[in-house]
């Protein structure tokens, strides 16, 4: 069974659910809002921008961070966490950009997305633009390049994401947003410290054995068969390797979000399996795609090019 | 391919990777800890009681309760998140017991346990017992009940655990440690204020869809069918449903881990999908798997039944 990708009337989120009308009340629990005890429409009905990634800290970061690139008032002051209630996700607001984390892996990122996608149907919100921001293994890049994903693949190559509904498999597509991509690596030329470029992204539901890492407590294979198969991937197009790709763009792609996968790489996979970079070099790093996306939403806004660099 | 339970020489914990030997240096990057930074056999290596949960600060708040049920120097004071460097996951100890947190999903908890065991590894760690304290939704049982896992099995309820390695799929046995699983049933008895029974746990990637909820962003079967999805459950012996039981047994299993998987129920699926408890009944309900391990724990190292319930 295969389903197609959703349709936005009118720029709104596309909820595909006919049980959520029949609720009273809907509780976002992993997010700590509802629809009883909070205002949604109120507080997020002009968010036009969602950032998303893995880290708390790091989406904190960027929501200071977008605080001052868009000249807010309030900037340099510390953000409050809008789920607060719950230590399960955090979220900060800077203007119409909404910054969110979302753990690691497939199925934390799946539990923030349907709450956050109900968030923005409940708070009317339209022509809403998303973009995944996260780390990365790079496959064949140098380590720090950033890459901005064309298709999202799974771990045999292929564009498809598979969800497990009561018990049985529906395949989905991965497809992301190609203008958005090739609007993205436009702003990146702006950007002139750092490589940029489009690739294929691989998502793994494991970070050891599942992309072949030789240095988990677990491992069956040989430094050999580890490089043929990520030589493999490297051949199919595959630039970089990370573990939330797939859900996102299947589920941003049938709800009608526009949406983008833009992820730092932390290390060239086909050189090493540790992350062995300092603290500071790995800061240094994760600040870019930060960067690229405040040059991209400054552009949208229009507010020019990007002024000073984060710090 | 199917791989076999490992056996543990001696009580160690037994790492499956013979390239780990000629590692100079590991870097167990998610925790922030590694063998030439840390002297783990000093930090740990009297661990004997490694309890993991999905959120920090539950974990954070079981290691605070265990200092004062063990009676420990420094009871009431805040303890040192040991992974303070990572926001990935956070990890405290109180005396011979470790408490981590693992975030939601399978590859969340795998790649903490991947780097857990290598720490226990290479602490030298003996004779430890592992424990996931976590939320479920029941099935058929009373909002509030703890269900001791006997068998983790995945959403067509058989029990194993696929695991993808360098693109293929290899298929793990989900087993805990039985023995274990009647000793915490033992120790229940004692506390006379909650339910606690012994069943199947399903694990599940998703949350929504995946578990049959009626309330995601996106749903597609009846009210009916999704009852008919978890009657069946039932009938299989799925007494609750949760994220992570599967790879937990797989691993811990394979590495010569006595593992036990011990969660409350939230609500009774069967009843309804959304989580409406308040949050005092609820953190309430999280505290009853921590006083039966802490029962548990105290037993263990002969210090008689438990004192006082947490506050």
């Amino acid at each position: 069974m295969t389903e197609t990708t959703g349709y936005s009337g009118g720029g709104f989120v596309h909820v595909k659910n006919p049980h959520l009308d029949s609720m009273e009340e809907d509780i976002l629990y992993h997010l700590d809002l509802g629809t009883k005890t909070h205002n949604l429409p109120a507080m997020f009905g002009d968010i036009k921008f969602v950032c998303v990634g893995g880290s708390p800290n790091r989406m904190r970061a960027f929501a200071q961070f977008m605080q001052r690139e868009l000249g807010l008032a309030g900037a340099g002051e510390e953000l409050p966490d809008i789920c607060a209630g719950s230590d399960r996700y955090a979220m900060y607001r800077a203007g119409p950009v909404l910054s969110i984390s979302h753990g690691m892996g497939i199925p934390s990122i799946s539990i923030m997305l349907h709450e956050l996608i109900k968030l923005l149907h409940h708070a009317k919100c339209r022509d809403v633009t998303i973009i995944r921001i996260g780390t990365s293994g790079g496959l064949g890049i140098e380590a720090g390049s950033v890459v901005i994903t064309d298709t999202a693949v799974d771990s045999s190559f292929q564009p498809r994401f598979e969800q497990v509904v009561l018990g049985d498999v529906v395949v989905r597509s991965t497809e992301l947003d190609k203008d958005l991509a090739e609007e993205l690596l436009a702003c990146s030329r702006e950007i002139a410290d750092f490589p940029t470029l489009i690739g294929h992204t691989m998502c793994t539901y494991d970070f050891y054995e599942g992309q072949g890492r030789l240095d988990g407590a677990l491992c069956s294979f040989s430094s050999e068969k580890k490089l043929e198969y990520l030589r493999r991937a490297y051949d199919a197009g595959v630039r970089n390797i990370e573990m939330e790709s797939t859900a996102f763009a299947a589920l941003c792609g049938l709800c009608g979000l526009k949406a983008a996968v833009v992820c730092v790489a932390l290390l060239d996979r086909l050189q090493g399996d540790q992350i062995r970079a300092s603290h500071e070099v790995l800061w240094e790093y994760q600040q870019r795609p930060q960067r690229l996306i405040a040059a991209f939403i400054r552009q949208r806004l229009g507010l020019g090019p990007a002024g000073r660099s984060q710090h």
